[in-house]
């Protein structure tokens, strides 16, 4: 929380005093930029939660492949408007598959990635280029 | 922004006052639910954006893939901690492919299912099962 706290008294030598008050927030995010996995997963999950559940994890998952492929073929591309929806959609089946497998991905990334590189340990990480990650 | 502000003048009777103030947000998040897909995508590209170059879009891919292969091997098994971390893997090489690609992922999500399902329009998806999505 970023910002200016501005506190007016508009009445003084008396109690009780009143003030105008006004907090401008120079953070304040844009809907794209605010958007967190947390809400992501559960607009995912009143989206499709029922279908996913239907269809299964397996059957989510070869879904998620098709996705995957054409990201690929996206990536290969100039079109950057596809670009930007095949990764929208990969990341969308993703999410629908850690749904119906009762995974928390805010916490999964918080705990695997909130402490820097899991490999190095660092937050600009050190590891060789042919190290995972 | 919800919570409560607090204001306690400690001087009355003359100016300038000066003031005691509080602000006890009850909103405040937990670190691991108020991740933001922009924060993620920026810690990512922190963490990796040099290396990511270096090995490029296709080398990237093909760890991405290795990563997929796990999740689906862990999505089979019952160590639910394993899954957890698979899961946090792939949305990692995930992000550090948009990274190299330049795609803002907040913005691409947001544009494709910022306003419901991409099929039907509607917030609880009523495409039929084998339709995509």
């Amino acid at each position: 929380m970023a910002g200016i706290l501005c506190v007016f008294p508009n009445r003084v030598g008396h109690l009780p005093l009143r003030h105008l008050v006004f907090y401008v927030d120079f953070n304040m995010p844009s809907p794209a930029s605010d958007l967190s996995i947390e809400d992501l997963q559960q607009h995912i999950r009143r989206m499709y939660y029922d279908k996913d559940v239907a269809r299964g994890i397996d059957g989510t998952f070869m879904w998620l492949m098709e996705e995957v492929g054409e990201l690929a073929s996206a990536l290969r591309g100039n079109d950057r408007e596809n670009l930007q929806e095949e990764f929208a959609d990969v990341i969308a089946w993703l999410f629908t598959i850690a749904n119906v497998a009762d995974v928390n991905l805010a916490e999964a990334l918080s705990a695997k990635y909130g402490q820097g590189c899991p490999g190095c340990h660092r937050f600009e990480c050190e590891c060789s280029l042919d190290e995972k990650p």
